[in-house]
């Protein structure tokens, strides 16, 4: 079993979570916490072999710790998510292949596109593919028929696969760290518009990119992954977007992994994640 | 405080122990926990603010834990070290440094080398230097000169700065897991002699450095750290013994941190490492 | 256009080349060029605009050349592959992606399967698949149906993208430096079995990837890529075997791209690779 | 022997090139080339045999070039260097450390520091150490005394191993493309004070450092190398900055190296490494 918790940090915490599973039985296989002195906060993740209800452990647990903490007892370990893309494949394609092999960790309910250049790839491996058009309307209006197909799913994340799509702070204030994005940049490098121009004018050695989850500010979410890879001065821009695509990839795979295992809290505007 | 405790896996652990340390309203700060299901044991180190004699905190603990566990509080934050070296520079003169600017985590002792090539360079930072030569002698009285000489100082752990002679089975008996090498290879690729050129000659990608506790078997303790880089087929023999040297002496460097901060636990011919 | 040569070396080589291309009015947009000196051996390959006929190119550079250069002029910029495959679909999902969105490089002719699990996935891109067992037949059988079957495509690569038969001599000869292998292992440690579980009872700190050609020795052929990732005591081998795939994935990506993009050369048991 | 040349592309530049050291009996051992076609210009290295006077290679090569073509041979492979410190020793540690070892590949003429706290360190390896204070006095006052010392010493570049003051354009100026600075950051992120708060604050899961040259824009030269190390929300500031020390320590070095082995072309706001 997965045990989270979050909390105000106080003296005895640990001992009284784990004095909770050992009365159930429940021997810890593997344990991380983690304390932010700054901001007074208690992070734990516990794997632990079951032996007593969940209901009453996770009523258990709540009497021993802060009245506001939030704990969760077997999240969902499979989180029902919905991809918002635009033309690019490169993420796409990788994630179709993991669903459909069942290594993705998660149950991908369907994809959205503002094109439909990719409702192809995704009808083979039979993935409901839904184009919701930004042309010709307001952005309130766009994203109104984007959350009204999102409702008629259970939907745990939204993740933005190269959705080129800026967001309103309303859209995104209905998902609180729900949705993921993949940032074509090692942030907070190269904010905006071509950031590989950007990089190749600049001469960079290195690129990379980000995954976060998304608040109001562009680019600006709480970090979950980041990675790069060496670049030089032979590689023409499009060489840069070439090879950052598959950092992109690479990069939202894993935050998606860390995620879907229930690694990642989320708290201010940083994360903790249990690798 | 640092908490380490090893011992025998059962249901309660962490409860026991962190029982002791709430009740010594020592809050814990950072937890770390693993459990080696196969071998059924468990480590964990604690970061705590302390409140309580550590005498009586160990009497405690010792009271709840398994009959054979090993732990340790507050171990000793300056180990007392002593390097073995031959001729090759690179290790020792970051060691050196470090260690004249207190950021080696360590005390180094001495320097013993089988060659008195980098007497010059220790006693610029005033650190001894013992010259024992393996040069017509019996390997036996050789390796007795040098406990001769290290029985005159404090020594926690010995470190094979590019020591160039086998230590006998029965040397390293008498420090077992701690003595720690720094060998030339990302182990266990290019066992033996000679390595680079042997890379070379296959033409790799990448080269690496492997540093770890020395026994018996050469080569083939356990692993502390391992990092690498790349190369390619520009490469001479020669340039990869100086990339060699690079990731060498950063792979030394990081073991050694780990070790001094208290984040390692042998077992086995594994570690456990709470980066 | 591209132009690849290979030879022995001596003076005046660049000299020549140059001057035929320059003669041709064929501006040189990059040249990478090196000798191994120990082989006397010397390799070039060139970017640069064509203003002549390439054959005409062609019959000029063999000219200034000594009489034993291989001289390749615009080499089939679409190779055509066929790949060969067991169970684990991690590698052909990657390729077959890539494949359907035309960022492969390649033309993937067909995948043989010697197990029809992967037979589906082939199907919903419209790639032929071929079932081939092995079992209930001699190996020469089987490796005898393998070939009836390439020679009915043009094919100037085999991918074993994680093909779980070791081929004969026989077989691997027909198609010297032509089949790219993956290798589950940084090379050339854990050659065999059970690589990760290998890895996981030695504590290794780090795990990779090593794409290469084959030859007659098993695990043994010139290396083109290698990537490692970083792993901890915390991975299971289960994990590990995990964290490998991605690996294999990404290194045997890295390698199919230098190879379509004709930035390897083999001679001996080596490489060179003008990433 | 090597050569160096940067000049306006055209067609033939190779084999004008390589027809003269051809002719002069010099065998090209290696040769890396490349055009920067926005910019139109050329950049190659040449490694060769040397059988032919340097300054009639020199001229001959001129003859066969554009008028404004820069043409080096043989450029001075001992570099005389002067750093600039304040108080932070890591990167000064290294490059004495090598310096003594004579694998600096450069000669250390002196150390100048705003701070004495250096000197010892510099003393111990018999290099000369100048304390020039920029208390109680005017910028332009510091900077006139420090320009004053180096013009005592042969200098080709000044290396500014954590200095912390800023330099006017004035004092830049006077050495254009010849001042190396080693700056806390994965430039362009985290410009300004506080890189490491800035990116404890930001949650981010790695840290760079960059090397470049100087020029009027603080933080804003032409990168020579950059390298990044991964942290997690268990470092806190501080960890970040003894993290950011040993990257930091590694960058510049490994960028000194490219320097001083003549592998480094500086043109716009760029560089061309030939590693």
């Amino acid at each position: 079993m997965i045990v989270l918790i979050q909390c105000v940090d106080k003296v005895g915490l640990v001992a009284a979570i784990a004095s909770v599973m050992a009365a159930a039985d429940c021997n810890i296989i593997s344990m991380r916490e983690h304390v932010d002195t700054t901001a007074n906060l208690f992070f734990t993740r516990l794997v632990a072999k079951q032996n007593e209800d969940s209901a009453v452990l996770l009523q258990r647990l709540k009497s021993v710790l802060p009245s506001n903490a939030i704990v969760q007892i077997n999240p969902d370990p499979e989180k029902k998510i919905i991809l918002l893309v635009t033309k690019e494949h490169h993420c796409l394609g990788d994630i179709l292949v993991r669903h459909h092999f069942n290594t993705l960790g998660s149950k991908l309910q369907c994809v959205i596109g503002n094109y439909d250049h990719l409702q192809d790839i995704c009808q083979r491996f039979e993935v409901p593919f839904h184009f919701i058009s930004h042309e010709n309307i307001e952005k309130n209006e766009f994203e109104s028929r984007i959350l009204s197909l999102i409702s008629e799913y259970n939907c745990d994340y939204l993740v933005l696969a190269k959705f080129m799509r800026i967001l309103s702070p309303q859209f995104v204030a209905q998902f609180a760290n729900r949705i993921i994005n993949i940032h074509h940049s090692f942030l907070p490098a190269f904010v905006g518009a071509s950031p590989y121009r950007q990089a190749w004018l600049r001469g960079v050695k290195l690129i990379g990119a980000t995954a976060h989850f998304v608040n109001n500010d562009l680019d600006e979410g709480p970090i979950i992954e980041q990675q790069i890879i060496p670049v030089n001065h032979g590689y023409t821009a499009d060489d840069m977007v070439k090879a950052g695509k598959e950092i992109e990839k690479a990069v939202l795979a894993r935050a998606l992994q860390m995620v879907f295992e229930d690694r990642v809290f989320v708290y201010n505007n940083k994360t903790v994640v249990f690798e």
